[in-house]
């Protein structure tokens, strides 16, 4: 049993957390949240989505937020960008990488966009080529990969036939996403590793949710599996869509206390995501999911009682 | 990576749960909630502590709830005994399984109970005689095998030495715990290995906290390690002592939705488990920390929801 030295950790909170949650979040606050998850030393955050702000409200300030927050060298920020349009945005918004998406489901594609798999992708083509063109990170996010709530299952052929295509865009990276947590361990091993025979595994990432609560196991498995690249959201920011009360993306400060206790880097500063995760929970007036953040706050409030 | 084709899980919530809640729950609640779990099909359950009333109110009522059960035949009622008249009450109330204790870090034990480790275990000799000359199981418990809220680390060496003791004094079978949920599966895994060279593997049983977020990773770790015995709380009952708001056990929902996900048999209906959870989560007014439990009564509110 051997793991990776390093993993890289991909901030989605900002974007993936906060377009799941009800509420809009003003401006200021996803600045603030993002500038000191900036601080904390994430090398990748998922920031904004470039999409309508008549489909996705939440996220219709992608513009102000990435022009108000301040960048630290050498961390790229991402976003998501559904057509030519939202390229072009990303772009005039000095985005570092351009995300595009796709189900391994059919009947979720059908259901959520009215259009079938194969189409869904090929519609990104100018996408990818004009984000290539421009000279930015590309990167493929296909969701469903391990159950649909429409379909049940989901074959490993169907991923590896949209992973397959979003390699022909040129995607530099692909997320293999558990979009509604029903994954486990054995499930998640033996995906990742028929992927990894048609895609590069170092190119591979993991983006778990913790629904059903099994997304450290599933990330656990993921490393055995040699998956290096990992998706987590602060505080656990995003509910689940699909089931109203459950709980949605694996939380960061969960992720980086295994990282940490497995002796693999991230460089990450647990305490500052602890402390960020805090700030927006507390600004969104919402229970912070993070299991490890409510400990590591708890041991602190328990510490200062003690000392007064 | 081969899985074991069978686990035993126990059910700890109705003793090492309800003791760590901060409120009386009632003796009939208690009944109620024991007599749903045997149905739902555990081979083991522990229900009680028969410890003096002064230190643990909340289980004061030991003798009431094992006589007021129904017993499921086949299925083991365990309670924990910490001297010998708490033996006595517990053969008296006919457990089948009588429970000792001590902590692997030598900080807690002075802290805990105002005694060493090894005098704190010697203590227990006439208790384990008289449970071995009575016919029952005798386990032993061992807390902070993955850390100490007082000193921090726990060296493997402390964790054998106790468990070795535990040995001579004839447990059938004994926990290794991690008590405030600090482990991760790396570390899990090396002190499983270590602590099975000086006890049967298949006699020792993972016990894990999810303070941290980190019981399922060290499940799947300790299940990787050969352990096939492991503890879990209905709805996650039971908090963490030793910092307020903190989660408490690993939720059992969560546990048997990965042993399903992995085609690991139990013989407990996950179904069942989730309305026992729902029950006692109302009695007590307490949030459900099961994200399985909540994730599959979510979905079939939603699905209810979606029939009117």
């Amino acid at each position: 049993m051997t793991f990776p030295a390093a993993v890289k950790i991909v901030e989605v909170g900002p974007r993936d957390g906060l377009q799941n949650e009800k509420t809009f979040v003003p401006t200021e606050v996803k600045i603030a949240l993002v500038d000191r998850l900036s601080h904390a030393g994430f090398p990748n955050l998922e920031v904004a989505s470039f999409v309508s702000p008549k489909w996705v409200p939440q996220m219709a300030d992608g513009a102000e937020v990435m022009a108000g927050i301040a960048r630290r060298p050498g961390a790229l920020y991402s976003a998501l960008t559904p057509n030519l349009k939202g390229l072009e945005n990303a772009l005039a918004a000095r985005a570092d990488e351009v995300v595009i998406f796709g189900a391994a489901s059919e009947a979720f594609s059908q259901k959520n966009i009215n259009c079938g798999i194969a189409e869904s992708i090929a519609r990104f083509e100018p996408v990818a080529k004009a984000a290539k063109d421009a000279g930015v990170r590309l990167r493929g996010s296909l969701s469903c990969a391990l159950g649909c709530p429409y379909q049940g299952e989901v074959p490993v052929a169907a991923v590896i036939d949209v992973v397959e295509r979003f390699a022909a865009l040129g995607c530099d990276e692909i997320d293999i996403a558990d979009t509604i947590g029903v994954g486990t361990a054995a499930q998640t091993r033996a995906l990742l590793a028929a992927v990894s025979k048609v895609f590069p595994r170092e190119r591979l990432s993991g983006h778990f949710h913790d629904t059903y609560g099994q997304a450290l196991a599933n990330i656990h498995a993921a490393l055995l599996e040699g998956i290096t690249i990992f998706h987590a959201s602060v505080a656990g920011l995003g509910g689940c869509p699909y089931a109203k009360g459950a709980t949605g993306n694996v939380a960061t400060e969960d992720v980086l206390y295994l990282m940490q206790g497995l002796g693999i880097e991230t460089g990450i500063d647990l305490i500052e995501v602890v402390e960020a995760g805090d700030f927006i929970s507390r600004a969104i007036g919402r229970e912070n999911a993070s299991r490890a953040g409510r400990a590591l706050l708890a041991k602190r409030r328990d510490a200062q009682a003690a000392c007064v």
